[in-house]
């Protein structure tokens, strides 16, 4: 399918998935761009522009097909596509993560986790054993993930990027409170946590000043 | 001061606090709009349409004074205004969250953790001694914190949020893998980490099918 969806629709395309999963999931077979509205917080013609702009759904009176939107926001995000993931680190950030992503429905399967550390390495995290950072090489040749989730030490973060990335791996997942810098032919999403406090340290004052 | 900063703008602005805030505490002085440009990988007019929205810092010849700057970003955020912040839920995520954090430089000062499983209270994360949940009430009339950090199990968000809320807090940044509804004049900010999985599954994709 054709995808002509602006960034800031890409943006919010995830939220719109996790919702519109949980209805699937609750057995919601249809539901208004009214509905949607009010579950989401978002105005209803906000919903009707970013879900009518890549295809038809909704219909006057109808609302959407619930699992055909589903399966059609899966597609735009690439959910579909199989793709995998390793992970490196495992220590309180990778192991939380690893334990409450629904990676499967997230378009990424998770692979393998590895660490460094004789304390962390053979122990379970949701039925992964992690395994030694020294054996990823192997491991990267043979099953060629498309992507590295970094949960590593701050200092870490550059040299394990670059040793996978010789290895071949194509895009990253960054969470370790340092910013990792576009590499060439690489795709990098830093997840800074410390932003959304800011932005809430924003919202407060604004709204202690008298919201404007 | 006054504010009149666009929403996309605000968005922006704690990456440029990040990034501004690295070159103050390594020494530098001034920074040209295409240096800042090329460190953040944002083009350089983006950089001074984003920053010259609200006052002339940037100089033409000069650059950006970096201590001037940041001390108007972080007036911005409302960074300067000594606002706290209490923790509910010490396990990974908390702990992960708490331990790597600069809160004071991000807008709040922490100022208690809270759980309430026995095997978790007591214990210390970056000096702070765990408190026990049944005294989150007394904690919070006394010290009065603006803000309460959520990083318990998904089925506990609600009901800790509301009892917060009839506590008096009056915002929340949610990281308890579900989303938090917006209650009637609270500020909600929902953390969700796996939609930057998606966004990546995105990109990934997009690249795939040649990068339109």
């Amino acid at each position: 399918m054709e995808k002509k969806v602006s960034g800031s629709v890409v943006n919010r395309l995830p939220r719109y998935y996790r919702h519109i999963t949980d209805l699937y999931e609750s057995g919601v077979e249809r539901i208004s761009s009214k509905e949607l509205s009010r579950r989401m917080n978002v105005t209803a013609s906000q919903i009707r522009q970013d879900l009518n702009c890549f295809g038809g759904f909704g219909q006057q009176g109808y609302g959407y097909n619930v699992e055909m939107l589903r399966s059609e926001i899966a597609k735009i995000l690439g959910l579909d596509r199989g793709y995998t993931a390793v992970m490196v680190g495992a220590g309180h950030m990778g192991r939380t993560f690893a334990t409450n992503t629904k990676f499967e429905s997230r378009g990424f399967k998770l692979i393998g986790i590895f660490d460094s550390s004789p304390s962390v390495i053979g122990t379970d995290i949701q039925g992964h054993t992690v395994m030694d950072y020294a054996e990823i090489g192997d491991f990267v040749r043979e099953h060629k993930p498309e992507m590295a989730i970094l949960t590593v030490p701050k200092e870490a973060t550059k040299s394990v990027a670059e040793d996978l990335r010789a290895l071949g791996i194509k895009a990253f997942m960054n969470f370790s409170y340092t910013e990792l810098r576009e590499m060439e032919g690489v795709i990098v999403e830093n997840v800074h946590l410390s932003d959304s406090l800011m932005r809430l340290s924003y919202k407060i004052s604004e709204k202690e000043d008298g919201g404007r």
